[in-house]
């Protein structure tokens, strides 16, 4: 299997400047393929290339097929798998195929990123996010809620579960916790969207989205993009290490997602949906 | 013309709970459309929606159109202009549409990101590396340098020169700096690319690149395709606050380019072309 980490040898200026080996996170082509359509008029067709940290690419690949809208379940997937070619051993685990169900409309418009566009108002955020209402339903009515202290604590955990940005400092993650706290799923990559595409991939594959009843810690900033990722899995609360910008506040409050930000030092920003945390022993005006 | 910044209201938890106004970076989509061929023949295509933060949007189309190998230089440029639209006033600068003279040459294909592919090894970073040989020429005989001291202070005066990032916590930056540390152009937006092809937008149409005798710094992490857009504007140093992936120091060491990355608390990595860096009373072995 491909590595996550490659080895390779520095000059570290500091007091003194000394070689050493050190550990880089990889970044490898994906190109994901899909096979689609009736039997007897199968179609194929190359709908992604990705630059990614190999490892959990099967995940990656059915996350991105779901949080573009491709697909809406698992069971549309029949098979997913490396396609391997000839003499071309570096390759291999650079292309995956999914293979769809032949009842299974595939629409791939859809990854024309058209979306952003509207006929009322051409091009802009407010069109961005008109655009979702036929893939989405807005998590307003969603009851789950968590302690102000399960945020505090969120982000060190997932740090400590980051096993190749220990050895690189060099990675992305996304990860799911319960109402307790509990770290219950996490993914790295070398991008943010990877990451969150390949935990939303593995709770599909799980059969676990709706994500309901767990909230979304992110290691850095927050752009329309993987708000709109989270709201594909069903995710009511997420928060982020880093800032959100104007437009997931946007799609976060119009959607009724619960948005945090600066998660750190014992402190966060409430952007959207404040009614999910409770805030003990301190002022608590509505929001 | 749409703003940087934009108000909100935040529930900001620490110590206490205090509602207070904030401001966030505008996340906005811009689609780039393209109109060339010859005179008779003319065509228009809609080659880009990216999302991005509002200014300096024209320098964004030039550097993403040059970076992505579409144009050569700005010569091939008759004009650069918002397309505004009837009744469409919140997206009218969202658009913008680009000239190219009657000769050139336009080749949407590059768009396509087949470069990842080469018929010898299929998807795989090695060919990634490879297809850039008919774009790119090696750096390695640029004799630039600068003293160790000089890449120690960039990130602080980068920092400073942030305004948005001042007010948001929450923009990348791309800075170019010459020899003696003097900032001499920066940018910033929600997405690092864009922040990239933004000051390679503007050193294009000032006609300075090549971008010889001047260093990149980075504000965050450093990709393959950031080394590649460095590599198209000439910049034989770039450094970066995080880390590099593999396919970044791969790209950098063949293309002969100096890379540092973790400029942080008077220290760094060199990974590739240390002989820029001039390291005074240390070991200096070469490297």
């Amino acid at each position: 299997m491909n590595s996550s980490v490659q080895h390779t040898r520095i000059l570290k200026i500091g007091e003194a400047a000394n070689q050493q080996d050190d550990l880089l996170a990889v970044e490898e082509p994906l190109e994901i393929r899909l096979s689609y359509g009736p039997l007897r008029e199968r179609q194929q067709s190359s709908i992604s290339v990705t630059m990614r940290t190999p490892g959990h690419d099967f995940e990656l690949a059915l996350g991105f097929l779901f949080s573009e809208g491709i697909i809406r379940n698992y069971e549309e997937v029949i098979s997913i798998r490396y396609c391997r070619g000839e003499n071309q051993q570096e390759a291999e685990e650079n292309i995956v195929r999914v293979e769809l169900s032949p009842d299974t409309q595939v629409d791939l418009q859809k990854l024309q990123r058209n979306f952003y566009t509207t006929s009322s108002c051409g091009v802009c955020g407010k069109a961005s996010i008109e655009a979702l209402d036929t893939l989405c339903t807005p998590l307003t009515n969603d009851d789950f809620s968590i302690e102000e202290k399960v945020i505090h604590q969120a982000p060190a955990k997932l740090r400590k579960a980051q096993l190749v940005f220990h050895y690189t400092g060099g990675l992305h993650a996304a990860g799911l916790f319960d109402k307790d706290g509990e770290l219950l799923l996490w993914r790295e990559d070398v991008g943010r969207h990877n990451a969150l595409d390949k935990l939303l991939g593995a709770s599909l594959s799980a059969n676990k989205i709706p994500l309901k009843g767990s909230f979304l810690l992110l290691s850095g900033r927050v752009s329309f993009e993987l708000v709109q990722k989270a709201l594909m899995g069903g995710i009511s609360m997420m928060a982020a290490v880093g800032a959100p910008s104007s437009l997931a506040v946007q799609l976060a409050q119009q959607y009724g997602i619960t948005l945090m930000g600066f998660v750190r030092n014992q402190q966060f920003n409430i952007y959207s949906g404040s009614h999910r945390v409770s805030i003990k022993e301190k002022m608590q005006a509505p929001f």
